[in-house]
């Protein structure tokens, strides 16, 4: 897979991904990534921006792009190991700048997993890869044809369900943060699901208090993360 | 100012903003905004997606765009009537995406103002307007040519003004949240600039316990200010 931009090429090599050929602005310079390029003794070709541009599809490259071996994703078993797992579910999100900042949140407070539909959902990509800022590096991504029967296993598995909607009754306190829980994060447009609803063990709310009343739905992630993960 | 999207839109004509003539799709169809157009007397000219396509440079318009009255800007003197103040000071945010998130939180939880400076940030565009999906209708922005200057009469005024970074050291619970405050966030490659850094009275710090530990900036924009807000 190709991906581009400082961050995100710098975090790459330094997690030890097979790094096939690092493609270099000619004008391209930075320090620490020039010496992280050279320890690791990778294949590098000057090219210029125009190459960028293309490889790119006019991606914000910062001069910088690198072909790696692609991101494993896991399987919904994959979690299911006995430990104590925290879980981001996304259901449909589409926007893959969404998806990139809510990686990046979930590498932030160490989430186990983030699960996604292979379908009507941003898939990985370079896009999702550079708006994740190298964060991808340590997130682990489990992809299922359905998200309903990856959350009927995960109760099957122990997992408490937990969805946000303006309407939702209970507060952060009942759920008990010391088990496995998997926190639903709604399309941008739609919220979540009709089914992946009834299959919540706890809807909660963000407190809003203005007029419209409509957040980002990764910054509703983040609120939602940070709560459950009582780091804040 | 061109404005789009279905609840950009929406919620101009239910704040009573000045709608000099809506563009629609001919297949487009919404009975709430039809009838708000309805009630309203608005001017229509249907039109069709390739026209609406040009209107808003490829945005997703949803085939309905309006052409409004501009949105008001305010001075930073405007803020200084006595009252307790509750500022969110962008420090070159360049990403339209998000100011537009930030403009959607703020209005959720009741910011007073915003504040940008003129150069080097994403300013009030059609973009924005769509990210921020009817929030920029009841947020006030206060747009100023000097940033730092700005921070210095802000402190004059009463205002203890708040910055974030990985090594800050002062908790939440040093701050009154009874007074007037501002908190900055920082451009999206370079964080919070030297200068404003020394302004700060309170470098606060948002916890992460992960390797990469870096969040979008709207993101983290959103947990300071639930944060300091209380709400949460």
């Amino acid at each position: 897979m190709i991906i581009y931009g400082k961050n995100t090429v710098k975090e790459a090599i330094l997690a030890g991904r097979t790094v096939y050929m690092v493609y270099k602005d000619k004008k391209f310079s930075d320090r620490a990534i020039d010496n992280l390029i050279d320890q690791h003794k990778l294949k590098v070709k000057l090219t210029d921006k125009h190459d960028l541009n293309l490889m790119t599809s006019e991606g914000l490259h910062q001069g910088i792009v690198a072909e790696v071996r692609d991101y494993k994703t896991y399987q919904i078993e994959d979690m299911f190991d006995g430990k104590v797992k925290r879980v981001v579910i996304l259901d449909k999100i589409e926007d893959p700048h969404n998806f990139g900042a809510i990686i990046r949140t979930a590498e932030a407070v160490k989430m186990d997993y983030i699960i996604i539909q292979t379908k009507g959902q941003a898939q990985i990509s370079p896009v999702v890869a550079k708006i994740a800022s190298g964060a991808l590096e340590h997130v682990k991504i489990v992809v299922v044809s359905n998200l309903n029967n990856a959350v009927l296993k995960m109760k099957e598995n122990g997992f408490w369900i937990i969805g946000s909607s303006l309407d939702g009754t209970e507060t952060f306190t009942e759920i008990d943060p010391n088990l496995s829980y998997g926190v639903i994060v709604g399309n941008e447009g739609l919220g979540i699901s009709y089914q992946l609803k009834q299959n919540c063990d706890f809807m909660v709310k963000i407190p809003m208090i203005g007029q419209v009343n409509s957040l980002n739905v990764s910054v509703a992630a983040a609120l939602l993360i940070y709560k459950l993960k009582e780091l804040f």
